[in-house]
């Protein structure tokens, strides 16, 4: 029988109990529509608690949304720089592009992270009609390789930002994994560390839809909610995504979960790494697993499993774990890894 | 004891039980994100069931969205004609113009309804490179007014466009209570009648949140899947949308839904009309019923229920009603109307 | 022999020969291009003289591009209200909408002009999240019916705009001739009245091409440079529009030239006037004569000269002075109308 | 005394005197405007001896508009692929971006030209609904590194794209050195070659003012002209634009203006590298001359001289010839950086 989880996406697992219990709680009477209700009002209010009291809140549907709306506020069609393998970049289908009419200036790195040093070169632009005016850095944390920026990383490439009238965008689809990843609170690698916008993910981490941008800076929030509406991202039963994020903000839900998908990466990647020939590409500090794996296997671990050749080239898979990945499930995966290298490389006896 | 429902919008009410009931159906396993999964494959049969073998279904997020994308894949940045009261007009905060690109030509009318005559002065512009070329039709079914087209009259537009090299778009953010209004088949009133792309509503009759866009040429629908990514409008956890469809079309909950929100609102209408100083000032066709209130009682009946007023100057409220409404709402909500026009005109017994 | 010269558009004229003389001149040696030029700082500085020393300007290609980056620089995609006759409304193709992505909220009016009292019921629209929010007041000068604001009128204007968070833009493509109307300068009916941005016209008065953006607050100007470029509006060699500009501001050509067209449209209205049958349905206060021909006449007149029938329904006709239309040129084209209109009515002597 | 003329770019230079004696004797009567006149008429006609029959031709303002709304026609919002150094990526402020919504996916390259391996990789995106989808292919003849592609290697890539379902786009803003490079006629390296739309450049050589979009298949050109008015590139009094346009391609003075650019750039080149130091890196096929400078002696030539620094880090300046450099140009300049590099390195004779 085939195993009913997969590796390829933290979206394809379903919903928490706990969050679809907090959907069916909320319905029940009839509540204003757009948001002018008591769901919405305490979800904001649990916003506040966790990211300041300054906060401005703005639910949406999906995390394309949710970045796109975020760059048209900071940089309208100004240019926007981020690494190569943004998602704004690679996955959004130039819906950034389409919305804002702006450029995105992309830079190749390492491991999906940017350093001040990369944007510097995007300085010489400035000042030059001919060109694509840089007025926003956007980076994702953590990021699309797995990997998480320290609260100082972030600092400094948000006091850069700052220091050349540039803003800081960050697509936080998978924030809670790098909170839980670095035991910090939301708040120290977002606001505290001088993001101004902030897209914070809650599909990925167990709700059945729904994303939250957060303006850090009130000013900056003052025409969003006319955006979100021209944006098509505007939900009407606005309550069921935002008792969605009430409940996920309460008890700890959000670290639960987060916490789980990573601890299920870690062990995912340590057991990969015993097998001969499989190498960890990065580092697992999220809920992702990017591993070569031989190139011969991967058909094979495909018949039983669904996930994602990351590069072809170099023969590198993502794995990705969630909220309700468990440990039976890594030893599973990593049994038919393993029979599929042995088939592979029958020879020597492997341990 | 305030009463816990409302007249404001349909989208004021909660979920079906059956539709979420299906949402909860529909959270065991994993299945891979944004549509190729089982639960879409069984919702877009049910649509090829309702709507003919041969068209293309994208669920999508809400009604704005379901228009705007059909909109683009229409008319690009060329002209679309609709009504001055048109949702895509009046309450999509620009979301077409933002996206698209295109103009909206507007034309005023009595009841909602667009005709043959309103359209072709529009017919002017047609091959003056300094005007917007008007390339596509969007009328409402039902209309904003809460009246209904026919068949017969949806045909006779359809005709008309496509006799000048023009597409008809429908808006059927309330297709299904036309359709019940008017005792026919979906498809009869939609692909049977021409139109080329279609909004179906499924939030204002019941489901938590899902728009299906329903393409009636397979080669206008060539890149609408692209368009949906690029327009932020393509869910990862799709099961969800789809799930809720497929319940939605399956032993007529749509039908069943739709008849009760029309049956309630003939009920409001014609207890409405046995109340002095109250008049109906469109046809009750379908879920709204549009009435001339004295001004002064207004205020008072809104302490109790929330309700939106139409047109301010000529004192035109706006009821709505809905999946889940029944007589009991209707006969306390008149009964309030009743007290406070007693209240306001106390002279002559009332009847 | 036909008549060389016509009255469809000032922009059917060719080139002032003073214009075309400094043209010459500018086509010496080599100069950096896009605006760095001497010629460009000389144009800005004569700018300067006429509208404060103040002022940004930009010079662009044509009408539509000034308006449409005046506009997206104001309103960006939040909503203009204009006029339903305004230029930007209905003869730039739908560029305002495709450029800015914002949406015209338009009024109709007797003679081309707003009121404080035609914009007031816009302003429903503000705070309400479903609805384009009016950021801008655009206005022309002198209109589309050749009609004229005083400073008064527009300062009633502006204080509104600016006491409602509003800007307001000018369409100045006939400003000099309104000025010229009036008898002030120019600065009196743009900035001094409170004008945000104007597009000041050259090509319909005498220019090759060329039309200039002003911008009175310097804020507004920060990004503008960017703008044009991106807006497909910076000339390489600029020289050769700020030449024709320098020139047009010097020893009063701008008002030489408009003052002729008025005068010239002053005297076809005056002599068309007596002609029985035919009234002249607009003030003349600038370039443009509107008047209601007899319908059977205006074939024959116009199988001798070009121009444009305005409003089908009333039969009026739009006739547009230059600056070198002269008095035989009225004389002889009145004398085709007289006789078109003697034709038709033979029986009564018209004398 | 300074030298008046410079190497920065082909339009710092002025307007070759035949093209403003056209303007002059343009300046007559009073034509239609917007391109209903005879100057246009026979503009086009000449375009169609040259680029064959079928063409569509229309007239705009700036090579960044003839692109944008090429690029427009071709691609919507769909993606484009195009060499890093593309004007269209480089220098166009995102302008693409901003009007089409699309993205540039861009693939570095040693000399400017695009080859078939480069854009396969592209092609992995194609029918995945995350990812832009490539649908056309752009190429700049000759390059912004002076190189030149042959009509065979067109070829290649045309045949490559239509084999793909992509259009094939050329910026051919030099089109006409490259023609005078390869020695070919103007059709032999678009059309013929498979190109389906061509920006052909007036502006760097020796118009006033102006760029062609020229159309090579009818259906193509269906919507222009109305796109080109709602892209703000349709001039009024064009016929100023088609007279120049007219002259340009009447006794191939197009032919004889490139060819003496290319002469002189052949010269330059030649020259230059006969100076200890200093190195050639790109093939002069064209107009520019792209070397390596001794990086301490760029400020003293450029204090004479005003060019670009192409390379920064390489150190390597970009020098443009045009219509009316002439060897007395080409000496003199030889002769500032000969003595600049004596200067720098006095030592062992230079013979």
């Amino acid at each position: 029988m085939k195993p009913t989880k997969n590796f390829a996406s933290d979206n394809n697992a379903g919903v928490h109990p706990e969050i679809l219990k907090a959907i069916m709680e909320a319905n029940h009477d009839y509540v204003p529509a757009y948001g002018d209700d008591p769901y919405t009002e305490r979800a904001v209010a649990k916003f506040r608690e966790h990211f300041g009291a300054e906060v401005e809140v703005f639910f949406v549907f999906n995390g394309t949304g949710a970045n796109v709306l975020g760059l048209q506020t900071l940089a309208g069609s100004s240019a926007v720089i981020a690494p190569e393998t943004a998602h704004i970049n690679c996955d959004e289908g130039g819906a950034p592009e389409k919305f804002t009419g702006g450029k995105l200036l992309t830079v190749p790195t390492e491991d999906g992270k940017l350093t001040v040093a990369m944007i510097e070169p995007f300085l010489e632009a400035v000042g030059n009609q001919h060109h694509s005016q840089p007025k926003v850095i956007s980076i994702t944390q953590s990021t699309e390789l797995g990997t998480v920026y320290t609260a100082a990383e972030i600092k400094a490439i948000t006091d850069f930002a700052h220091g050349h009238q540039m803003f800081l965008h960050m697509d936080g689809t998978r924030l809670a994994n790098a909170a839980a990843g670095l035991g910090c609170k939301l708040s120290e690698i977002s606001g505290e560390a001088g993001v101004d916008i902030l897209s914070f993910g809650g599909t990925k981490n167990g709700l059945l839809l729904g994303e939250a941008v957060v303006v850090f800076k009130p000013e900056l929030a003052r025409n969003f909610k006319y955006l979100r509406k021209q944006g098509m991202q505007l939900a009407s039963k606005m309550r069921f995504i935002s008792a969605q994020f009430e409940r996920l903000l309460t008890e700890d839900l959000w670290l639960k979960n987060a916490a789980n998908a990573n601890q299920m990466a870690r062990l995912l990647g340590a057991e990969l790494v015993k097998i001969p020939g499989i190498t960890i590409t990065q580092k697992v500090e999220s809920n992702g697993v990017f591993a070569a794996f031989p190139r011969q296997i991967i058909p094979r671990v495909q018949a039983e499993y669904y996930f994602y050749v990351w590069d072809e080239k170099a023969s590198v898979v993502r794995l990705m774990t969630t909220f309700d990945t468990n440990e039976e499930d890594i030893r599973s995966f990593v049994q038919v890894v393993r029979e599929a290298v042995n088939v592979h490389s029958p020879g020597p006896p492997l341990g």
